[in-house]
């Protein structure tokens, strides 16, 4: 659909060796501004997650392809391949191998749950997991990157705001936290003398929720399980995942050493043990002053405001931040739903962040 | 085994409509003294629960052969069918159908992990649950029910003892708890805007021990699982099960209020709501005084002490106690252990319980 709309245009419409499409549009001067999101979306997702910011780089096209002169420098949208990493758990596929973040030796063995390797998956879409760095020169004349999404949070809702400007992406810590206390009979076993692991594991949620309401990030434990797990039984083993996210590294490593310190004195507590099981890892992302500069200037423009949030959400703006001057606009999120069907943001919100959007993306392009 | 050893001996042997295995070994009144437990066991567990019971009371079944003279009332050895409900969760099948307690309609519904239906599987073994009522009259002329049995808990070890006077078994509440809040994303959701159901189940597990521990019972949160369950997501939903037991109907009562209370606690503390559930209840059976002084004298004249417990697991002695004189002897369990290979309990310690019930039993069987 994207392809046969492109296909209409003057443009140059190319994939690269990681499933990423390109249109380029050539301006005066070889820099390029490179604007761009995602179509795929999770199982029953929301029609913007994605969606959004490819439609608005395409909305800038078409008024770079109708204006009368060339811009001073060249512009390029991109529909990134595989940002939610739904069927392989590995988010962010497409801007990662072009930022050259991507691990190929871990990708390599990632499987999807009917057992399927993907370097077999994606060489049915034409992707070989060897020339992936071949994507990396992509980058080559890019100055800045540019990506409009919407905001899958409640925040500029709460605010009575449409569209805001991002600082960057939250830094993430993910592990699996494994409490070990000794399994017994529900019925025979004194309640003083049990080392009960689902206590110790309720324990370390609560006090996680304090840690990271205390420094202003955000931390959840949203999976348990207990072995042997039944009615009839204290836990032996509970084992739960730990999500924790800031915009400041300094904060996201103090709140990294409390949520340890908070495991083992949960457990110890109740004279159980914990293990830690390292998931993943990425610093704060934080955006470029001058790009984020232009992206207030439009918000202000627009909507009269210069609020600024950070994202809790990765984006391919993610990595693009790690190699590239970036920024992000957001639009507001009704009740603050995503990764649902009912995702959805106000026609006027819409409006807006497209126009501000646009306005950013102009600046990039014309530098005065 | 046991069908081959019973044959052995001057005994009548019969199967009831339950499946439950009777020998019987008539004294000189028809007033009939009882002993049993059962031969089944979970899967993959210990040698001792229930088969102990079936061989203390083979034991005493010789010892009335050998002698020279008959014993005032009649003696029966029951094999108790299916105690354990391994496989259709229908604990203390045999005992509940000869108790009149076990609830045919539903009984006729209930699967085992293959879909296999009840009624189909016992009906192989003989068993016709429209018939199932008949087993009752096995009970016509019954005076005393004794059950010998490894404790399954620590209490016995703790106190350094080797056998006990088991005064009841603990009364049962069980309910499945479902925490209902919001699911969001983990990294767009601010703390305070959160309505975490994994909190709250959290802050109702570790109330829920203080409940059990300031009532002198047991409360076990042994099962959690999290809805949509994923290391990105705020829990939506959070179900566990919840078990508490106490001797006392009074206490019992008491916990299960303050159950209900701390549930709707911890929801609200977090937003969120709760609903419970009804798994299963049976209210604390206390055993018979006369024939719980037998076995005090019997355990004083073993071990030389009168420690009393009362026991957390259920047994068919649980049933029993709904309609005949009923008592029980503990052996120790090492370090507590049981359902499991692990289970033990050392040589002299089964010699001082197969010793004290033998006692029991032959004082019930020749009353003074």
């Amino acid at each position: 659909m994207l392809r046969e709309e492109l296909a209409t245009m003057p443009v140059e419409v190319e994939q690269d060796e990681a499933g990423n499409l390109w249109a380029y549009f050539k301006g005066r001067s070889t820099d390029t501004v490179v604007v761009g999101s995602h179509l795929d979306s999770v199982p029953a997702g929301g029609w913007l997650d994605g969606a959004l910011g490819v439609m608005g780089g395409l909305e800038v096209l078409r008024s770079l392809v109708a204006a009368p002169a060339l811009p001073q420098r060249s512009f390029a949208l991109v529909d990134w391949a595989d940002e939610e990493g739904a069927r392989f758990s590995r988010s962010l596929f497409g801007s990662a191998a072009v930022a050259g973040t991507l691990d190929v030796d871990i990708v390599r063995e990632l499987k999807d749950r009917w057992g399927n390797l993907l370097p077999d998956v994606v060489a049915e879409h034409g992707v070989v997991l060897d020339a992936l760095d071949g994507c990396r020169t992509r980058l080559e004349h890019v100055v800045a990157y540019l990506e409009l999404h919407i905001e899958q949070g409640p925040i500029l809702e709460h605010e009575g705001l449409g569209i805001g400007i991002v600082t960057g992406t939250y830094g993430i810590e993910r592990e699996r936290l494994v409490f070990s206390g000794q399994a017994a009979h529900a019925g025979t076993m004194p309640m003083g003398m049990r080392r009960d692991s689902l206590r110790a594991m309720s324990r370390f949620a609560l006090e996680l929720a304090e840690i990271g309401a205390r420094h202003g990030g955000v931390t959840t434990v949203g999976s348990v399980s207990c072995w042997p797990g039944v009615v009839t039984a204290v836990a032996g083993t509970t084992t739960c995942t730990m999500d924790m996210r800031h915009i400041s590294a300094d904060s996201l490593a103090a709140m990294f050493g409390e949520m340890k310190a908070a495991a083992a004195a949960a457990a110890a507590a109740e004279g159980c043990t914990v293990e830690l099981e390292h998931i993943f890892r990425i610093p704060p992302m934080i955006f470029d002053p001058t790009l984020v500069d232009s992206v207030r200037r439009a918000v202000k423009a627009v909507e009269g405001h210069e609020f600024e949030l950070p994202s809790g959400a990765l984006h391919d703006a993610s990595e693009m931040a790690r190699v590239v001057p970036t920024a992000m606009v957001f639009t507001s999120s009704i009740a603050g739903l995503s990764h649902t069907k009912e995702e959805d943001t106000p026609d006027e919100h819409l409006a807006m962040g497209i126009t501000a959007f646009h306005m950013a993306v102009m600046e990039a392009l014309d530098p005065s």
